[in-house]
């Protein structure tokens, strides 16, 4: 298959809209990513047409609604290539999925002094619920860094491991740098010695094919919004061993078996950690996203990002006042930055948002990582499956024109 | 104003399509209500025109989508009569609305020994929450049953209370019978002596008008699919002193102001209860479905429901052969029932699909109600603001088929 970007482009309908009387070069994906039409009519036809709640009712809405929603289950499984699809919990993201083995799995089995292992380049979402673990049960989080080049070495991680390690909890691949993490070799050492790993996969999976029977990992949340699907949905892929090693999160409806005034006995995984009305109609529409990606072909779309990725970072090496942070050379299309002299970060973004150029500036929710590069802040183009290198090329002109106005 | 239901109809597309050959007679509004086209378009638009994360950029997308989804917090305390929009916290739904309070209040404040005290109308989302206190902290559940025609008498409430009384969690409005309750007589007396109030108001919002500030209680959830709103929104009311007794619930993104490998401290409320990405676009279609409920006026909404609960009261009453759960005489258009004989509360749901009216049947999340009532399951038949008299005959048919069927 060819992959025919500009005609990609067509089926988001934003990205041919303007922004401050230019045409929108959209650069903030690591944060959330457009939406393709097919998408956005899946989403407008479950409310116009085929609206009810699920699992519940009995009535022809509630029953297609209910097979709707519960067909994408089957779709995240094929998607990131799990044989069980009951090992697929939907909930609204991966905030929620880590908080969710924070309190349902961690918590249940940990205590005082159990150490959980962290990399310096996690998202605050891996990192401040293991923090409640610190501060609630006086867990301990043990930290590995990373190398110069945004590396994180798996044997670093693995020789973190002591007689008291409980969790290795890290990122597939890192939001501000693109760094991509050898996960497969840390759960195959983690694995043989008895550790359960989370493997953050919000940014790995939007970029590039992701087989977590392969990886062997435990947990595997992702983010339906950065996945080109709504706000509000996301699932976690849960090892069953680990699941009959759970208490539930939430409490609610669909989650029980039967409750009493003095007892109550649970459903059965997954079920038994999904409360309440789900987000039925934001489920089928992430559904609907992971169908287009796949079509699209996952390594197609990985082969594309390392184009715009070799492209950008040429481009980007011949800007001799920018820092640009991470030079590993197996990252994806996520370029984080600073420019010597006066301009913050934050003045940067506003100058390119100037130019339609929408990046992020700030922490990117990874606090630690900034205190480790030594920067307050940076701004980050990241790139998607409809980015084009001409839009690198109107980022590196809109660049020089803050040189000339900060430098 | 005239509250003209026949032009409000063709405000919600789904109402005109068929179900099984026949016009759809949607009467499943307990489980979750249609929505406008006003909300559908705001969707749609959301993700075709508007979208981007919030809070944390400075490009254009993004200040757009978040001034947009904040502003949902005024139009929630506007709704809710709520002065300080900062007493409302975002959210997916009651669900996760009491779950947070379960979590992020009561955890850091009850013990062993200490009492909740639940009526025995509420949801399972009202129950399990507090059933996990007791399995985890070893709290003390009391349950108030209701009187014979389904009424909640307040002064059986204030009885229950003991020096050991933490939290009284009650429902507004039962999902099942459609009782209303005083809810604020009890959260008089329950400040008098010191004690939060948790008051559920899923269904009561979506009925009547609320005002929090008059009734006084200490947490109001709401949900937003039930409000005619998307899938996966909602929102919390937390009265400022609870806040200063909570930890956070979900650690992530935003409820953070800074996180190091040592330590983590939190954002100011409401932001320290609101993790991660929310649900930007349903959180804006629910502040437009807010709107649109102001718009047409709770008063005047309340006043057709009053009419259409007494012809169906009276119509229902009609069928000797047919048992309506709960007679209340300030109920909601909420009516559940069974059939003397043959039929479960399942094949009456099945046969009335056939003739397009939707009912749910089940326990409709409230076991701890089925068995007082002494029944299994019940047919409930919920109307909403676009529902007619005319459907209440089209159920009454439908229903009088089932007896000709199963008696």
């Amino acid at each position: 298959m060819t992959y025919d970007v500009n005609e990609i482009r067509k089926d988001f309908p934003i990205l041919s809209r303007q922004v401050n009387g230019k045409p929108l070069v959209y650069l903030d994906n690591g944060a959330s990513a457009q939406k393709p039409q097919a998408v956005i009519d899946a989403v407008t036809r479950g409310y116009a047409e085929e609206y009810a709640n699920v699992h519940r009712g009995l009535h022809y809405l509630s029953n297609l609604a209910t097979d709707k929603y519960e067909a994408v289950r089957g779709t995240i499984a094929r998607f990131l290539n799990v044989a069980d699809e009951r090992e697929i919990v939907l909930n609204s993201g991966t905030t929620e999925g880590i908080n969710m083995v924070a309190y349902g799995w961690a918590m249940n089995n940990l205590k005082a002094g159990d150490e959980i292992i962290l990399s310096v380049m996690e998202h605050h979402a891996n990192i401040v619920p293991w923090h409640f673990l610190r501060e609630r049960l006086g867990v301990v989080l043990k930290w590995v860094d990373i190398d110069a080049v945004g590396d994180l070495d798996p044997q670093k991680v693995i020789d973190a491991i002591s007689d008291k390690t409980r969790l290795i909890a890290v990122t597939h691949m890192s939001n501000v740098l693109g760094t991509v993490v050898d996960v497969k070799t840390i759960c195959h050492e983690a694995r043989a010695r008895g550790i359960p790993v989370l493997v953050d996969g919000s940014q790995a999976t939007v970029h590039m094919p992701v087989d977590v029977t392969d990886i062997g990992c435990d947990f595997y949340p992702i983010t339906g919004h950065k996945l080109y699907g709504p706000s509000g949905s996301g699932a976690i892929y849960v090892r069953k061993e680990r699941m009959a090693e759970m208490q539930p999160f939430m409490g609610g409806g669909d989650m029980i078996r039967e409750v009493t005034r003095d007892e109550v006995s649970y459903n059965d995984p997954p079920m038994m950690f999904e409360a309440g009305t789900p987000g039925i109609v934001q489920t089928i529409g992430l559904g609907v996203a992971l169908d287009y990606m796949m079509a699209l072909g996952m390594d197609n779309i990985a082969a594309h990002e390392r184009h715009l990725r070799d492209y950008a970072r040429a481009r980007l090496d011949g800007l001799n006042w920018l820092n640009v942070q991470g030079q590993s050379t197996t990252k994806g299309a996520i370029f984080s930055f600073t420019m010597e002299g006066a301009a913050h970060a934050h003045d940067l973004s506003t100058v390119l948002d100037k130019k339609g150029v929408a990046v992020r500036a700030g922490h990117h929710c990874a606090q630690p990582l900034m205190e480790f590069l030594g920067v307050p802040a940076t701004a980050r183009a990241s790139f998607g499956l409809y980015n084009t290198t001409d839009e690198v090329d109107v980022l590196i002109d809109a660049l020089e024109l803050c040189h000339e106005l900060f430098a």
